[in-house]
């Protein structure tokens, strides 16, 4: 990880793959004013880019990430890294996103926990971690931070702001803020307003998190923390990333390896036991309990409608073109979500289109193999514009 | 609360209601041996009777509760009680389940901590708790005991078996594992095979118990114990007995009356937030965590498929009729596994009806006013016999 401030340069990609790739950090040096109207006197995001800016300085991609993502969503960080990027699959040379075509870039969201500025972040005026200090993160801070990447990268306009789940959020956020810097917007798996039941399921993991008795009102040391809660809510959460039939087609009924066996058999008894507690026990080694609170807090908040009298009139300055894409199976962000928000674009006058795709995997499936999803994503950031 | 074994006498109904009623404890007196092979000296069961059984004694209809259910579903048990039982709207002189016309039984299941054997039951051996020493219960041992309390009352056969989730199952295990004894089986929002994605959820509840440190292994004293984890396990599954569509009408993005304002704003925000909070309040002081691992386990082992090697085998002596109601709104027991089960009973030559309501309000429609669900089930119930 450095410091340097100029544009990355991939190493050469391979067949196919964005290969090495280096994180960098920005450092905005001057106040960033919250939503909230809190204040810091500076803030960093830790991002990666892949390919190149052209000449024009307008062939950028901003990738936006989810709840649990991060800036490495492609290529390898070392040589014998086995787990690539999160978008791997979909971005690199002659892939859906192109990096011979585009300049990819993705920051880990300010509020975050990957490098940048966020909760376990180091307060100076404490030389502590900010903890529940730190202020409070709208959508829109995430967005206003990312503009500010953005102009210190150079780049000119975004061809596209591409995002699912909360990325989608953030990607319908900056075609409203920035309406004359965003000529493609990309969609998928999210919705226009954050609904009961989303906030609910954010709520249980909250309170997992937050009573459990390592929370200390957000005061823990690094490492350390309420990994118990961290872990509950994850789990929680996992199961709504799926589908019932996904599960049942990958675990079904399976019985795990070893059971004890006991009168009470509460170890882990079915295969999807033990999946779920992996998935536990590998999210609380990598991701801060304060970030999941404060993301998720985001995540609640985020309501267009609410925020602008309607969803036409908050879409009513956009000048993109968009794509939403909803998959039948998410029952986190149904298609119906993701369809209202294409309608509601074409209620206010704007080019909008709205694609569904029949899948079985639920709220993830805009992140596993689909050559449909792959085709969907390459016709519309490359045609040519309307 | 007291050890009378003859036949409850309701106070006198007035205008419907079934009125004051007593609960009973049936001990008993001799060993029991469960499913696992482990053995209890004795137990009991708590339960509530309304209504008067015949000359014949075939009148009889058994009501089986859910997950978090007891032996109080109809009446009040003093003339300030508020809270009438849990199917209160179902069970009554003239109601669906007419009281009038049939005996009505119902008891706290073996595991639970509403009065029967369970984990939190004195174990004579030590003095304390059982806890995690009391044997691992199946929803079959639950039916065997309750037919150790219908021989207890003198019961010849029982008119109908009637339970909705975790008490759908039970009906159906009645009807394979008594076939003479049941003549009618009403089973609703149930499934015939926990899912992978049931199993899911009842572990991270699970989990959550299990974690908190207050847990001790399942040794804790009365009142004391995993109330956190407890909530946190109630907060979760109450989401998935309710719908999307009803959780936004019911609470939308309504903001909670008093937040606090500060950055992080991690106080409730929101109303449903303060919703379920109140739900896990409430949960902990009337249920024992322990009772909650056992029950949980119980519905995840239900695999009448897997256990008979198909489920019309599992069907094949079943003598009684079914009908099988299952709500378009329930993702926790989709109304496709209701209706699965009436297929196998048809197709291994039982006499089955399936139908299904047109509800928006989830798992829980079961519990809740229908005029239509009223009509059903006393169609079926008072209908002369094919």
């Amino acid at each position: 990880m450095n410091d340097a401030e100029d544009i990355a340069l991939p190493a050469q990609p391979e067949s196919g793959e964005v290969g090495l790739v280096e994180a960098r950090d920005f450092h905005h040096r001057a106040e960033f004013a919250f939503e909230s109207g809190q204040t810091l006197p500076e803030f960093t995001l830790r991002y990666e880019t892949y390919g190149r800016l052209n000449a024009t300085r307008d062939n950028a991609i901003i990738i936006l990430h989810a709840l649990s993502g991060d800036h490495h969503c492609a290529g390898i960080h070392t040589l014998n890294d086995r787990k690539p990027g999160w978008w791997n699959n979909l971005i690199g040379p002659g892939k859906a996103i192109d990096t011979t075509k585009f300049f990819v870039v993705c920051s880990n969201v300010l509020g975050g926990c990957q490098g940048s500025s966020g909760p376990s972040s180091i307060n100076p005026a404490t030389g502590r971690a900010y903890g529940t200090a730190f202020p409070f993160v709208t959508v829109r801070d995430m967005v206003r931070s990312q503009k500010l990447l953005c102009d210190h990268l150079e780049i000119a306009c975004l061809h596209g702001v591409v995002g699912g789940s909360m990325g989608g959020m953030q990607a319908l956020q900056w075609a409203i803020e920035y309406p004359g810097f965003v000529r493609r917007v990309l969609a998928m798996a999210t919705t226009a307003r954050e609904n009961a039941q989303g906030i609910a399921f954010n709520e249980v993991g909250r309170q997992a998190i937050m009573q459990d008795p390592e929370w200390h009102g957000g005061d823990y040391a690094k490492g350390a923390g309420p990994r118990v809660g961290l872990a509950i809510a994850r789990m929680m959460a996992h199961i709504t990333y799926l589908s019932d039939a996904s599960m049942d087609r990958k675990f079904g009924r399976r019985k795990a390896g070893a059971t004890d066996g006991t009168a009470a058999g509460l170890d882990a008894q079915f295969e999807v036991e033990n999946y779920l507690r992996h998935q536990g026990e590998v999210f609380i080694n990598r991701f801060d309990a304060n970030s999941y609170l404060y993301i998720t807090r985001a995540i609640d908040h985020f309501d267009l409608p609410g925020a602008h009298g309607s969803l036409e009139r908050a879409f009513a300055a956009v000048q993109a073109e968009s794509l939403v894409l909803g998959f039948t199976s998410d029952w986190l962000f149904p298609p119906e979500q993701n369809r209202d928000i294409a309608l509601a674009l074409l209620r206010a006058g704007k080019r909008a289109t709205y694609a569904q795709l029949d899948t079985d995997l639920g709220h993830d499936s805009f992140l596993l193999e689909s050559p449909q999803l792959y085709d969907l994503v390459r016709d519309f950031l490359e045609r040519a514009r309307a």
